[in-house]
């Protein structure tokens, strides 16, 4: 076979079933998929090649997969922290977005956002936010792979001031990119059971339903949500969308963080799926989620970073170490949450989540060439003893090399190819010039 | 006056005591130290200088000081994570260390640490470990600030076979050393409260105080060491100490962990300070510092990583946002623990803690030149609204690209000067080969 690109030479983290990893291994894209995957040896020394990537001295594994962004926050990245989060929401988040989010910044942040997360190894998203048509459109851009939702909630929001249009809006957004784009899978993003009506659920429900896409929603974040829940639906969140027929292996449930047992259960029997947001979580004080139990409930569970007012990067790196140290010192238990489990939730268990583990989250023939490169040849990364204790907890996002998706390189030794880093950088800068001065001036 | 390096067009964030942030700001640097200081106007224009740094687009700071590093450690980064303390320690740490410590590996191992403290920022460190002879010779060559503390504990230790010789070779190591090296001082790192004797504890902290040298001591770490402290001593880690009169300002208590409102009290009221070290904290699943408390009662707090086989990384950027985030989720208040606080316990405050806060820790005229130099024209570091949050939530080590201390470039664009990184790397690896073989062994 003739083969498009070779990767050879590198220490290969497979993420397959088997979880096999190849020393020296070679990987043969052909068509943007992986067609060969093996041990160079004298029998099997590396096939011919169009373009050829020696990657000795690197770890080669599949691009990571974020579940849970709102690109177009990037614009307000350390806008605000470490305060309460009705003021963090009411006085800073709620008014930027009410008056800097339009579509001119929602195309330059998310090409940023794009650009982030190639730098830093995620070759795929899941997004909800609004104006998600630009979202989309600059994505595409980006070369990235995702699932992109369209926000609804039954409040005035960008690009959809009139909120009994929410649904619709949604739904031609849906429409529109559902054939559109190899890369790019339409779905539907509720903000949170107690944004949207039981009406404005369920239709959302239905839509997602009717054209077989992922149903995202916030659940269960803060300590408040639950107890007000309880309230005024006298039930805890998940059981109240449970019992309004939302969960189903088609849902993503975002954060997770006030669950019960019997929340569970509900989730385990529904096949619905969890994003667990630790950074976000930690820093806006809202909890820590039961992983260890989500996880042996054998909950289909991946890993977000939020979007960037409240974590404030996209490295999924950093999120992977945070993940995996804080659920220890939270049990007492140092087994909790290996290092390979919480790997699996950045790769093949984050794809599995948002209905992509067909496609991507690990390196196995016929799936997509969607792979990442990573230098160790550095003192933070000396010695090794295990690649993927590395992974977790040495590794950053700016030890990536080389990125390339669906076989196409996008990121060669540090550079995005395709994409004007500068101007996207400039273009952000200037519209957060505006920004800066109406949060001063509110300060004052 | 005439400057040896004038750093200009920078974003100067002090860390002196106004806490004073300067836009196009310029420092002079003569004779190692800090000689001017200043925003760049029509008035005061950049002075003259023999070497100038154009920080255009920079952040630029004191270099952070890492109050609590195991250097040669680095040797067994990764080598075993995810396991029960008993069994990490017993079966994997204490016979790696009986094995493979020895003055050529302490050699390499802190030379490579040097490394990649370098490359993520930090400039100052204060480390305690065995063979510390050799760690303050190697750690000279990385041309670092170090407070280096010898080993003191009742079991035979590499260098030290016979425990009862262990106070007297830590007094040999600090006359040594007393009047060595203008970068190193050095200390006396008694092990912990239950690895040594009352009288290996009075006689360490007599020789520290004979000598005024830093007297380190890991204490109250875990749950476990404190209850069998109660039921030894009848009393908890920190109140045994001060009752055999161990504790005062020159005394430096690390992890702190299992500590109450009484102890508190008592380390507030001798002046003692403290070593925060969240990230090993959690990875080992020992426990969550009370911070918020221990900042409220006064108490100077440094941040350390410890070595890398319970982090795994030097990079204290990191450090800083895994402690800003854990103790939010703790207390469940957003507010807690704010990055001001932090950026403080990584310059000025860690400083203070290890008796050093006269020469380094903040950017003031007459001061060391310690200074490190941070490129944000980067997507995940674009845009800006405040460089103290992305000093601690965004930035991470990977971006540093120029460090001074005392004056004398170490690190210009993010290469070492003046020592041979490929070298050290792969002398490491050689060592680690060996230590890779016996561990495979142990778990056949």
């Amino acid at each position: 076979m003739h083969f498009d690109t070779v990767i050879h030479n590198g220490l290969i983290v497979t993420m397959n079933p088997a979880f096999e990893i190849i020393e020296s291994g070679t990987i043969g894209i052909h068509a943007g998929k992986i067609a060969y995957l093996g041990k160079e040896t004298p029998e099997s020394p590396v096939p011919e090649a169009r373009k050829k990537i020696d990657a000795k001295g690197c770890i080669v594994m599949p691009g990571l997969v974020n579940t849970h962004t709102h690109l177009p926050m990037t614009l307000f990245r350390g806008i605000a922290d470490d305060l309460p989060l009705d003021l963090w929401l009411n006085e800073h988040i709620f008014p930027a977005e009410a008056k800097h989010i339009h579509p001119e910044s929602v195309r330059w942040a998310t090409l940023l956002a794009g650009c982030e997360m190639l730098l830093s190894g995620t070759t795929t998203c899941c997004d909800g936010y609004f104006l998600e048509d630009n979202v989309a459109t600059a994505f595409q851009g980006s070369f990235m792979r995702g699932v992109l939702g369209q926000g609804v909630i039954d409040f005035p929001a960008p690009g959809v001031p009139e909120p009994d249009k929410n649904v619709d809006e949604a739904i031609k957004f849906v429409e529109k990119w559902k054939e559109k784009s190899p890369l790019i899978r339409p779905s539907i993003f509720c903000h949170s059971p107690y944004s949207c009506s039981e009406k404005t659920l369920k239709s959302a429900k239905k839509a997602a339903l009717d054209n077989g896409v992922l149903f995202q929603i916030h659940v269960s974040e803060t300590f408040r949500e639950r107890r007000d829940c309880q309230k005024q639906h006298g039930t805890s969140p998940v059981r109240y969308l449970h019992d309004l027929g939302i969960l189903d292996k088609n849902t993503l449930l975002v954060h997770a963080v006030w669950i019960d047992d019997a929340d569970l259960e509900i989730i385990s029997a529904t096949g619905a799926c969890i994003s667990h947001v630790p950074e976000s979580n930690m820093k806006l004080a809202s909890g820590i989620a039961p992983l260890p139990k989500i996880l042996n409930a054998g909950i289909t569970t991946g890993l977000g970073t939020d979007g960037c007012a409240s974590n404030n990067t996209l490295d999924l790196f950093t999120t992977m170490d945070v993940c995996a140290k804080l659920h220890k010192v939270n049990t007492l238990n140092p087994t909790d949450v290996d290092a390979r489990t919480v790997l699996e939730m950045a790769t093949i268990s984050g794809a599995k989540s948002i209905g992509l583990d067909d496609i991507t989250g690990s390196l196995e023939i016929g799936k997509a060439a969607d792979i990442i490169i990573i230098d160790i040849k550095k003192p933070h990364l000396t010695p090794i003893y295990s690649p993927v204790s590395h992974l977790v907890y040495a590794v950053n996002g700016s030890d990536v090399t080389d990125v390339l998706i669906a076989g196409k390189p996008v990121v060669n030794k540090r550079k995005i190819i395709g994409l004007n880093t500068d101007k996207i950088i400039e273009r952000v800068k200037k519209l957060s010039a505006y920004i800066g001065q109406s949060s001063d001036q509110r300060r004052e």
